[in-house]
């Protein structure tokens, strides 16, 4: 396993390169490389040593790049004694932290804050009863002081009630107007470019990536095609229940307040099984939540890779590991060197 | 919703030219077409109105077979109203009794009998312990009559506490060696020609093919991607709970005696979705157990299509429906019409 901390240490030019090439896919980070410079027409030259045909554009010339180029040729080259069937190339990706921003807060939470006041009028309970009344206060420090119960309050009243299709429409709403409460960005703006360009590179190699997270299943998969190259079938993640049933003539599926399954930590290798049915050969993640994925994908045998995802550039990003709340990364930066 | 009476009622000749054209894929049925007609080289000139690019050409050429022709041609031509976008065109398809036999019992039952059998010396208790003891004596039916939670005891004894890779060797080198008790075939063998051709067609024209079973999700995966052409991660089905552990320095997952999902009935709309993410535009069953996975199906909006496969031909198969204790097709068969 390859415990990366310099992986947002990210050339700047070749960052820029990658933004000129491509401009549908944009780079998160406040105070990216590209509003510090003031400019977009530095000179493209490259100064590392960066090939012109690198696929991985925005990523430094280090030891993790090239782990990771060594690894594609490894499991890819038909006479490596560790090629790989395409069919079993599989590599999974973590999402919040991984894939896209989780601070302050996973962004699932910020939607679910959002939606409480958008729905306060209709249920006027609310005002008195916790977690809600604090928020609708405006206490948002208050009304996530009751943890884990709270949160799981919070998420239940806007998460379920409804169809699948009527949620899908509410969440997919938001993502496209709701802006992130320090960048201003759109949610979806704010994944990282050097993730976006490993999806497309492991994919232009016959890797099938998957999407294996903590987070709301549904909830990813609105964006997860458009934004990731990923489509529904590809994205594992936690749920809750469903109930069919026939409303207004039709048939359909609603939405229970019951948690189904939860996709982390040992979730995840379980959630692995079940949806895509073989062990990955490479899987990407950046907290204490992906170490059993980590484990998992890196204990079988034949070639295999791990990558956490370091959170250290806290003038662009966040900088976080072992003590944050949000996305903690402690026991699994422990155990990677020793995984290799 | 078309029901298909006449599935099975299939024009040899062209049977025939499609075994010549598809030696790798065996058509099943005790005394089929080529076993009966004692010869394998009858003139391959169609006598049917057969054209010779027909991609269906073991489908006797009734409406049914008319309604798939138009129904792809709908979705798949730019031009028409009822276009759907490659990405949205998944097709659903149950296993038994759709895709391959399950008389006289679910194969996967057979499976777990044969299991119990060789597991028996390991465990003394099995000789007074019904439903093995009936069983080990050699009384099927006594070993039976105890209904489902006999059964489940079977398939609780014989599909857990062992890992996940252990459990699929076992179940692949019995599919590999283990002859149906009356066709004496590979159980591998024993699917079903027309729907062979039916799954290749689809993904010709750009569908995603899934099996959605109420069957175990571990063993169809064995033999799925081999026979079908649908790889693990397109197989939903019902699955036992995991836990992820460390074995002898490696971690595995390991098979518990608890049951995590049923996916029948309405298990099947809501597998559909925490598998897939979004609704099929078209279906295929043969019982009761499908019905909900078609209402789904065909109740959304634009182009849809549900097929159930109807088994009438004792000839060559086996008839039943309405009053089967295997594969009951009774309130789905009412429905049918009705759904168009």
């Amino acid at each position: 396993m390859k415990s990366d901390r310099t992986l947002f240490d990210v050339n700047r030019r070749a960052m820029l390169s990658a933004l000129a090439a491509l401009p549908a896919l944009p780079m998160l980070l406040p105070g990216s490389a590209q509003a510090q410079s003031g400019t977009g027409t530095l000179p493209l030259a490259p100064v590392a040593p960066v090939p012109i045909a690198d696929p991985l554009p925005a990523w430094n010339d280090t030891a993790s790049k090239n782990a990771i180029f060594n690894f594609v040729e490894r499991v890819t080259r038909q006479s490596s004694p560790d090629f790989v069937p395409e069919g079993d190339r599989i590599a999974t990706f973590d999402n919040d932290g991984t894939l896209w921003g989780e601070q302050p807060m996973c962004f699932q939470l910020l939607f679910a804050l959002d939606r409480v006041k958008v729905l306060a009028p209709k249920d006027s309970e609310w005002k008195t009863e916790e977690p809600f009344a604090s928020l609708l206060k405006g206490d948002l420090k208050g009304a996530l002081a009751g943890g884990e119960p709270a949160i799981f309050k919070l998420v239940v009243a806007t998460h379920s009630g409804m169809t699948v299709d009527e949620f899908n429409d509410i969440a997919r709403d938001w993502l496209a107007t709701a802006r992130h409460p320090i960048t201003k960005r759109l949610y979806t703006e704010m994944v990282y470019q050097p993730m976006l360009e490993l999806l497309a590179y492991l994919r232009a190699n016959a890797f099938k990536t998957f999407i294996v997270s903590g987070g709301g299943i549904d909830f990813i998969r609105i964006f997860s095609e458009r934004v990731y190259g990923i489509p529904t079938q590809q994205v594992v993640g936690s749920s809750g229940k469903t109930k069919f049933e026939l409303q207004n003539g039709k048939w359909v599926l609603t939405r229970l307040p019951e948690v189904d399954f939860i996709k982390d930590g040992p979730g995840k290798p379980a959630g692995i099984n079940a949806h895509i049915g073989r062990c990955p050969i490479a899987a990407f993640g950046n907290s204490d939540g992906d170490m059993q994925m980590l484990q998992y994908t890196t204990s079988g045998s034949g070639a295999r890779f791990g990558l956490i995802v370091h959170h250290t550039d806290a003038e662009r990003e966040w900088a976080y590991d072992r003590t944050s709340s949000i996305g903690k990364l402690d026991k699994a930066l422990d155990a990677a060197p020793a995984a290799g």
